[in-house]
């Protein structure tokens, strides 16, 4: 018998679920700590709830859900399958679009649109601007590989209801909050903003230009400037637009430097100049207030979410580890508008908890309290001081101290290799001496020093 | 457009979710310092994993999760479809028999299963016994009615690898724990054993009809000795048969009086002599060390789990509440033989944390904390106020304190209504006056009343 788990997924033992409780604890009580609340959607939303809203490739990576009884002979009753009896069976596409008919359900590929779809549908009961968190797993049937998943988990913030830019000020700070306080030492902050880019595409004359022209900049310092103008001419940009474009390449300086070349390079653009003057007022008051181990980089080239963002742009990188972006998030003008609630203006961000995980494994950042589980374990001797024991551990118990006794009476070394494997840190041991002292036996299992103490000894001794 | 979830799922709402984490947290807390760790097992697991291990009926409940692009498109040109272009559409059991090659993963229908492939898929990475707790949502594609839903958490805990009563024990005591520490002042603990049924069965001289007589006697406070007769004549139960069972319709009393007169009736089955044994040792052991709020009370009317159950059979009932079991549980055999590792056998509990929820929900037992979440709202009077706020904010938060400040400058009335809608303690308002003394104005939200405070004042005021 093959045992095993579909690929792409996890099993997650009890150590690694210590260290990732660390970072969902962390992460969750800097949510709450600004001001957010806790949802939870279903795991399975109507197929339509999803379709259409990830582009088409994300669309083929969602999965769906089998109807089941009742729905799925219904659905195999209905003209469709009757058609099915004429149809070319060599014709795998009918069966691709009869998916459709098989599934009407599907499970949720990310929290941002079952978080519209929330809002939408409980309108009425949310006060807004409505903060919300959500912590939970999303599926991808994205092809697997090292550090991608099938099944993971997305930690994200969102606030809507608010165009205000206090928002995307409160959010850098909690990407400042959350990572600081995880340990991390150095990392970066990329700041951009969907009208920057607007503006840029505006002056060359090339509006709908917009995506091909962000990336090719992104690829500037890899490939270099030649390569860059290369690709953009093939991409169709004349020479006239393409002299347009040159200063962009030579912005560089602190923050403040590249915001005043750039103001310079889109003077002639509103909406470009709105999104400079956006990005400045987010840094201006986020430096007011400090921030903790963050650095902030205005990134013009940072043209993550293009698809859906209108306003900031943000991703987080550590600078200790090479692993892509751990965080990212942004503004999005029109969120609910899909499910037909126009004008609610968002911007959210999600924290990678996967990457964090690597990044903190690699820094050796999870502290001893994301280890230790049991604290105490009383070897098992036979019936009569397991009775003892379990009054002790009662008491201990009864002290917040994580206590366990060993089930059975097996050989001390089969105990003591237990409380070896599980990391507990205090081995007692309780034999006839010990019930008449009262006096019980502990052995520190790093240090192997052993000593007599009293149970109330025991208990200061284990009590923060 | 339509905007809905599937019928028998859930949105949890702010105010739903602090009370369900109420509930998880004490759960895990209490998992946690019996000694049980956590893990978590995915979502879907392979379809042959599940089917076959919950009967026909919840063979049918388990829902399959479609297949995608490159293997959906084999599976479909694979021999099966073939025979599709010859089969008659009108028999739709060709297609239920298919859906195995639509679908190869399905989601989990509870957490014992996953467990049991967990602890054979890991076996040399465990030190056994293996104490795991576990709580995440399972899927059963049941008609959706009041109380039941298709997606709803489990929390587990087992201990496998040790076939000691203490863990019954433990168990028992963990129920009192859990329960108690969230607030329910009566419940009881049923408890029976597989074994005092077996010796039932095997006293009468019908050891293969243990599920219909159990089921029979299970009627007898509902419809009477009578009825409950008639019953067992039905299924087959000769007089001489019948007139063997009856003293076990008259056993009553105190635990201790029903154990006897049970060990009386069943003084020729060695297995039920043992099954007694067994559940004299919990009771004795438990009471010796003492319970908070639960009572214990021997049920031999008590078939949870018949199908797996190998020893003691546990059931919580709410005694201020009906409601059904709000908890379970049992000791299985031999749990992970299905996967080929034979003899480990495993004693373990569920709570049932919906219906947990409703009991407390009506009990009105959720405390305070279970509600607040921002403890303080800064009024929004313009960017300069704001700026200001921003600071202050960052002090409260350095100490813990939830606190967010209102993003636009909306009217008054607005804010605060916000503040009454999120149930949100203390409102600051910081305008020209208060920036100038660092005097903050704070109000009351529950009585209403107004004071000036000083930053540190505040922290103080508000930190526990």
């Amino acid at each position: 018998m093959k045992v095993s788990i579909p690929k792409g997924m996890r099993d997650f033992s009890p150590q690694v679920m210590a260290k990732r409780n660390y970072i969902f604890d962390t992460i969750r009580k800097s949510f709450q700590l600004y001001g957010f609340e806790q949802i939870e959607t279903p795991t399975m939303e109507n197929r339509e709830t999803l379709t259409g809203k990830y582009g088409e490739e994300g669309d083929s990576l969602i999965f769906n859900v089998l109807q089941r009884g009742d729905k799925l002979s219904k659905a195999l009753t209905n003209a469709e399958l009757k058609a099915a009896e004429k149809a070319d069976f060599e014709d795998l596409k009918f069966f691709n679009r009869n998916v459709a008919n098989l599934a009407d359900m599907a499970l949720r590929y990310d929290l941002t649109v079952p978080f519209a779809r929330y809002v939408v549908q409980h309108q009425n009961d949310i006060s807004f601007p409505f903060k919300r968190y959500q912590i939970q797993p999303v599926w991808r049937a994205d092809r697997p590989q090292k550090g991608r998943y099938r099944e993971f988990y997305q930690c994200d913030a969102d606030i809507i209801g608010s165009d205000s830019l206090l928002n995307e000020i409160e959010l850098v700070k909690l990407f400042d909050e959350v990572l600081s306080n995880l340990g991390l030492k150095s990392f970066t902050i990329k700041l951009n903003n969907r009208k920057i880019l607007s503006g840029i595409a505006e002056v060359i004359g090339r509006s709908e230009m917009i995506v091909p022209i962000t990336v090719a900049i992104d690829k500037l310092e890899k490939i270099g400037l030649e390569k860059v103008n290369e690709e953009l001419t093939q991409r169709g940009l004349s020479d006239m637009e393409l002299n347009k474009i040159q200063p962009l390449f030579k912005i560089k300086g602190s923050n403040d430097e590249k915001l005043g070349q750039l103001a310079e390079f889109l003077k002639d653009s509103e909406i470009g100049l709105k999104g400079i003057e956006e990005t400045r007022f987010i840094l201006n008051t986020v430096y007011s207030t400090g921030l903790n181990k963050a650095n902030l980089e205005v990134d013009v080239t940072l043209a993550r979410g293009l698809d859906y963002y209108t306003g900031a742009i943000f991703e987080v990188v550590s600078n200790e580890v090479k692993m892509g972006s751990i965080c990212g998030g942004g503004r999005y003008a029109d969120l609910t508008g899909i499910f037909g609630l126009p004008n609610m203006s968002g911007v959210g961000i999600s924290f990678g908890a996967d990457r964090i995980y690597d990044v903190m494994d690699e820094l050796k950042l999870f502290p001893e309290s994301a280890r230790v589980a049991t604290q105490v374990l009383f070897i098992n001797f036979g019936y009569k001081e397991a009775a003892y024991c379990l009054k002790v551990l009662q008491v201990l118990r009864g002290k917040c101290i994580r206590t366990e006794l060993y089930p059975d009476a097996a050989k001390m070394k089969k105990q003591m290799k237990y409380a070896n494997d599980k990391r507990i840190p205090f081995v007692v041991m309780v034999g006839e001496d010990e019930m008449n002292s009262g006096q019980l036996s502990v052995k520190n299992m790093e240090n192997g020093e052993q000593s007599k103490v009293s149970v109330s000894e025991l208990v200061n001794s284990l009590s923060l």
